[in-house]
């Protein structure tokens, strides 16, 4: 069975020494050799010339278009250093990069139809870093404006010399399943209305375990309770910066009582429709493409012997 | 085997449903029949009269008090409302609360060698979530002042209208043998110098998985390269608000390359001198204590049969 999700399988070294180190980051982002990715509007730049690829500035592409906003470290690759810039407010040329039909910005989840398993990896570190410097630039203790540390990998409070770190918010998500019976549920806002269904999922809260989670968000959402919950596999989800921990449970009630507020419908779902589901042969049921950890936790239960 | 740990158990509904409703909760905050853990600097109360247990306020206490600080909803235990109330910047009496020596504060280490494993829950999400309002009292993003809404799960932005959602950073941590052999580190800092020594351990990277942030932290601590990586269980950590993710792992190298920054020593231990250490009997290597999920991940590997 296969572990590795979209998203997974970024190659670059994430350079945890040199990044330590101000002057290398200083040094490498005023590199030549260095490689550098727009970023515009949380969009990355993907060319379709030659096989669809990243599209990379060199150091004097940088320069040459005064891309003065700071260049997030990314990592390194044979020695390369990489970074991504976020040119979302630059001005100009430098926000138009995309004008000579070069390339285009598409949004990362459009991204990974186009891209290789590599580059999608530094799609959803690159996505999101880039947001996360954007939408933290106050200390949350103080309210000072923070400036950025160690290449990104960290914010610093003048303020209160606090030192803040990117957040990852973890999530459970679980195939529960009773006999032939699998639980599959619909959120408000989210395809209403349609045949889409997905696992139940929810953000892990403070003070629980993973398997704590997962019992607590199937019950809030389903009104079912769970038992015997076994971790499945994981997978970075950049929207904006999550890790999806996929899990399967059994069911030790059948009884459904779905959050009406939250869910739009939640029901049980033969095996036999969940597999033809999976190969988008269901009319009565759509499942997540294989993009999401969901599909494979899914298939886990449906098909436990087919390899992945 | 076991897979509940310390500071796992907490036996609140969280109350999803009733939280969002502003006006059940300021109704239960200021009940009579509800109950409030006086909370001091991040110590919780301890009575040791009739059996060591948290003390609770009564909605009469809290008031007669004048214990203004807002309480955070902590959830449901047979219908009664359960807060957890920050005194640590109360007047007087309210913050002198321990002074007729009815019990006293205990920072939540300590606790749990005092409390039952339910009590123990309750302190790990009543310190997380505390700790976590005094330090998120800023917006991040545009530096206004917060504040608190659906009784502590959240906070709002009145100068951008976010909302802020309480942080949990996932941690791999994950025990790495090679045949009888395991790999074990001591942080700078943390007992340098002792023979105290533990699993491998580091937060969760953006765009990472389970699997990747494991190999990534093994490799930069040690030099080692990982196979198999296994999740065994998992933990929260309130110090301040961490998920433990306790993993196995299988080395693919032996030759180790510490990083002398973060680590002060790493070393290959083997399973005879692990198992004395697991009993608290060997001089030459001290573990973590079963309060810690390094603890079982290594008892895991170590004594894969007995039951933990």
């Amino acid at each position: 069975m296969s572990t590795s999700h979209t998203f997974s399988g970024n190659p670059l070294d994430r350079g945890d020494r040199e990044r330590r180190d101000d002057e290398w980051i200083a040094r490498r982002s005023g590199d030549a050799a260095s490689r550098f990715l727009p970023m515009r509007d949380l969009n990355v730049p993907v060319s379709e010339a030659d096989g669809a690829g990243l599209v990379w500035l060199s150091g004097e592409e940088r320069e040459r278009l005064e891309l003065t906003a700071q260049p997030l470290f990314l990592g390194l690759l044979n020695g390369t250093a990489h970074f991504v810039v976020d040119v979302s407010k630059a001005d100009g040329a430098a926000r138009e990069l995309d004008q000579d039909g070069r390339f285009r910005y598409v949004d990362a989840r459009s991204a990974t139809e186009l891209l290789d398993a590599a580059s999608c990896g530094i799609v959803a570190q690159a996505r999101a870093q880039v947001d996360w410097h954007a939408r933290n630039g106050f200390c949350p203790q103080c309210g000072s404006t923070t400036t950025m540390a160690r290449g990104g990998q960290t914010r610093h409070c003048p303020g209160c010399g606090a030192i803040h770190y990117p957040r990852t918010d973890p999530v459970v998500i679980t195939a529960v399943h009773s006999g032939d019976w699998c639980l599959l549920g619909q959120s408000r806002g989210r395809g209403t209305g349609s045949n889409r269904y997905s696992a139940l999922a929810g953000f892990v809260d403070q003070g629980e375990s993973i398997e704590e989670a997962v019992a607590r968000e199937i019950m809030e959402e389903s009104g079912i309770a769970v038992k015997n919950v076994r971790y499945h596999s994981s997978q970075p989800w950049p929207f904006p910066s999550s890790l999806m921990i996929g899990c399967l449970a059994e069911a030790a009630t059948t009884e459904i009582s779905a959050d009406d507020e939250e869910m739009s419908d939640v029901r049980w779902f033969h095996r036999d429709v969940v597999v033809s589901a999976l190969d988008g042969g269901s009319n009565e049921l759509t499942l997540p493409a294989p993009l999401a950890i969901a599909h494979h936790i899914i298939r886990a239960w449906a098909l436990p012997h087919s390899q992945d």
